[in-house]
Formats: C-alpha cells, structure tokens, sequence
C-alpha cells in the first residue's frame, strides 16, 4: 500500500507514521507531476492540488484525505465518477476558530481596538463604551462541528444561542435552532450574526440585501465561513450606511483580498487574513486523524472518519 | 431616615428608589459641602470624597454604602472609631472584568493586535503565529468573586486554573489553591498570571524581581487588581528584557498614568486607562445590592450584603 503525502511535514511527524505502519509505503513530500502518483492509492493533501490531470495520473487512487475543509473547489463529480472515496478532517478548526471568534466578540464589547488606538497616542482616557457580552444572543449559521463549540463557549458567558441550518434539527450548544427559511424573520433578535457555513449550492448568496437590513442596528455580523455566502457589495453598502454595527472577516469572495477592495479601509470591518483557523497543533491533529482512518483502512474497513457526502459537498 | 447620594443617577432610578421606599428621605447628586451630609444616616459614595472633615460633619451617619470595590484610599480607622459600618459592591464588577481579562488574554493568542496592525496597512500577511489558549495554565491571583468568575471563563476554554490567596483555601473555579508563599516556587508552571488583588498591607509590594524572572519567557502577567502589587521598574525591565511575553495592565502605581512613564511606548505592553470593569449596567447592578442592604437596614437587621471588614480592609 503507497500513501503520498503532496506537502510537507516535520521529520519527527513522517518518523512517526513510518513505525506506526510498517507495512505501508510512504512518499512525503512530493508534487502531482511526480511519478509516484501514478501508483499511490493513498493521497494525503491540503486540496488546491487534486484536478482532472491528477485524477487521469493517479490510476491506483482509492482514498483522498484532505487535510483541510472546504473541499468545494475539488472535482467532486470526477473524483465520484472515479469511485475514489474522500474525507476531511472537519472539527479539527473547531478550538482555534471559536477561540478566533470569542477573542473578536470580546474585544469588540470591551473596547480593545479603541484602547489600543489611544495608547498609540499615550491619551488616558477612560471613556471607552465598554458593554458586556452577557445578556446577548447570537445566530450562528452553521451549527456543526465549529459552530457548537463557538455555540458552547458563548453559553459560558450568558449568551442565548440560536443555530440555523438547513433542516431546522436540533445542534449541540443551541438554545434553539432554525432553518434557512426562517432567517429572514428571526435574525433581528441577534447581537452577533456568525456564520461558519461550508460553500455549497445552497450557502451560496444565502444573506441578501434583505438579511442585513433586518439585522439590529448594532449587529455584529461574522463570517468565518466561505466568501460567497452573500455579494461583497450588500456587506459593504450596509457597513457604510452604518444598518449594523460592525463586520468581521475571516473569508471573501477573493482571496488574497485586493489591495483596492473598500472593506481594508471602513472603520467599523475588521479583515483578517484567513487565519481564524491556524494553530500551531494543526499537522498533529489532521495526523491523529489520518492515522485512525489509515488503521481502519489496513483493516479493510470503509467507514472512515469525516467522509465527505460527494453530492451535499461536506 | 434620611439617604444621601454623592453622586448622580438617571431620573428612572431615583424615582424607583423613591417608590419602593416611601418612608425613607432621598437627597441625590450632593456635595460633601452641602448641609443636608449633617442629617443623613446613610451615605451613598464612590468612596473618593469620604475624609475626616465629611465624617465630623456627618453627625447621624451610621453606614456608608460604597458603589465601588477599592475602599484603601478611606479613612478606614476613623470610620471604624465612629462605628460606622461600611459596605460595598464587591461581585458587581465580576462580569465585565472576566469579560476584559478573556477578551486581553485571547486577542494575544488569536494576534489580533497584529491582524489590525496589518489591515491599516492593507497587507494580508497569513503568517500571524496564532496559538491556542486551550490546554494552557493560569494563575489567579485573588481567587475572589472576580477571580473565581475568571477561573469559570478559563476552564470552558479548556485552561488549568490556580488560584493564590492568603491562606491556600480552596476556591471556587480553580483546579488547586495555592497560599502566596508558595507563589515564588510555582509561579513558573504559569502561561498567564492574573492578579485581581485589592490593596492590603499583605498584597503591596507582593510581587518582586524574583517572580517574575521565575516566570515563563512566554507568560502573560496581567495586573487587574491593583497598582502597587509590584514596583513599576521591576516589570519595565522584565519587558524590556523579555523575561515574560506580554502584560496587560488595567490598573498603576499612578493614574491618569503619566505620560513619561516607559509602559505607554513597549510594544509588549497593553496600557488599558482602569477600564475593565465599565459597563452600562454598573449603577443597575450597584442600586440592586443597595436596595436589598436597605431594605434589611429598615427592618433592623445589620447583617448587611458585602460588610467590610474594616482591619482586613475589604
């Protein structure tokens, strides 16, 4: 059994899987033009690298692990038509992004950009507006693996969660979960309006313009999900006329942003680089997963951890 | 039974005061010069303008109510000496300051400093170098109403809690007590020290040179408490020398901190203006715990919420 790897890791991390499977083969490191492609039945990859000329090399190919989440810009159809099976490593964002999330909300209740800005100038000033997060309700769209935790952490602090998804089920850490549909009707009863949902046809162009208008005038809307969940312009209209308080970004339509996108410059968006999700322990838990589902598959077992559902694309 | 204020409240809270206690004569918004301080029984103050000269003219004063936590800047012993009881608001400042301390303690992990820092500049730089804040380990110094709220934030996030008071005794929300001797030899397991002591002859000057080159190079030492725990030099060179990663400081030896003091320009320090514990519901919270001690006062009970112990000094 071959198992590629088309990135690259610490050696005491490639060590690691070689004495916990000695019978397999491994190749780090490598690129999709390399020849070893063409007989690994196993690729380990972040994603951006898996096309049809990959797909056409790869004749052994039975099983795709993606180490990351959005798997939307992936051939699903081809990899599907090929009987490959994929799956992901959903949850493993779940700590460093409700942490990326809580520190946002806080420092935007408890004034820190402000305090920030006047230490700069060294001014003592004490009026800062400060409010408290307890008492508030936030909507999360996406209440899955991430979206419970951020839903968890936020009940810590008195916060009343309402998940939204697309069959209204019952999620972990909601105080109440509704569907899509219903959105439109509810959302005007959150504080904080955070999506965290996966590009799907169905996410896509989700929030229109109406959505925002109906959000309080004080809303903090969050988007830690995919760019495409509305039309940047929407977003940028309702922040310059002041309809909602203030936007954080994790995401965007296009990413790097560019240099002449309006949001870098509005007082009330705060743009972070994509990062909600980075960690220091990121390779170590894609890995503890990678390595049950290795063991399962040595064992010819199929229900491996995180498939993805090549037609609902998550 | 006459009550006055030295301070000034919204006309809805007077009113209430007014209604729910018929038999009692509010004076709102006095000074300390005005002549009804002669009659009154009960004081309502922020504590700042209680000194001699008011006691010796406040001739029927029996109990001086305080809406604030710090009472070591009072004429503690004269009021003692006139048998005067004194009470405070200790716990209404418990939510917005853990509020504060997570909101500090995660935007350092999650670089949001460094991803505002970038976004005035419009760079999208993806190397942020954010960690995690589970898994980690704080010590409380002061393991009180506030610190124990801050111990129940931290352990939702995942993080070992240990607190440190006079005498080691267990405390609620934290893993394990500690008593401040033992503070120099376990100081060092710490990521982040958090000190929300008041001022006492026991807690000034507490924290030397030794603590904090006992500290991690990595730890976090943030003083919520009050400012002469340490001598400012002592922590200007442990920053300047990089002994510890970061403090946040809410509270100063002197405020307005002045404007020659080196803390305002160390890019490893946050000058937060004594700001943590501001919230729009202070006085609410404040009038709550008052109207419950007056209502007792009326019925002769002294067994009064938040007594201070006027030897221990809070």
């Amino acid at each position: 059994m071959e198992v590629l790897f088309t990135f690259d890791m610490k050696k005491h991390q490639e060590q690691g899987l070689v004495m916990k499977f000695p019978e397999v083969t491994f190749q780090f490191n490598k690129k999709p033009e390399d020849i070893e492609i063409q007989t690994a039945s196993i690729i380990v990859t972040y994603g951006g690298d898996v096309d049809v000329a990959l797909l056409d090399k790869a004749k052994a190919l039975e099983w795709i692990m993606v180490a990351s989440a959005g798997v939307e810009k992936m051939p699903l159809a081809e990899i599907a038509e090929r009987n490959i099976v994929m799956s992901n490593v959903r949850g493993i964002h779940k700590t460093p992004m409700a942490e990326s999330v809580l520190a946002h909300i806080l420092s935007l209740q408890r004034s820190l950009p402000l305090i920030d800005e006047r230490q700069r100038s060294k001014e003592w000033n004490r009026k800062v507006g400060s409010i408290e997060l307890k008492g508030s309700t936030a909507l999360i769209l996406g209440p899955g693996a991430i979206g419970s935790e951020i839903g968890r952490l936020l009940q810590a602090f008195g916060v009343t969660t309402i998940g939204c998804n697309r069959s209204g089920r019952a999620s972990e850490s909601m105080d109440e979960t509704i569907k899509f549909e219903a959105l439109i009707e509810r959302v005007g009863i959150a504080d904080f309006v955070i999506s965290v949902l996966p590009s799907t046809p169905e996410t896509k162009g989700l929030l229109t313009e109406g959505h925002f208008k109906a959000m309080k005038d004080n809303a903090v809307f969050m988007n830690f999900g995919r760019g495409d969940l509305f039309a940047e312009p929407i977003l940028i209209d309702a922040l310059k006329s002041n309809e909602i308080r203030h936007a954080v970004l994790d995401v965007f339509e296009t990413e790097p942003l560019p240099a002449d996108n309006e949001l870098w410059l509005l007082a009330n968006c705060t743009i972070s680089p994509h990062v909600s999700s980075l960690s220091g322990k990121y390779v170590e838990r894609a890995l503890t997963i990678f390595e049950e589902n290795l063991g399962k598959w040595q064992q010819g077992e199929r229900d491996l951890l995180n498939l993805i559902d090549m037609e609902l694309g998550y």
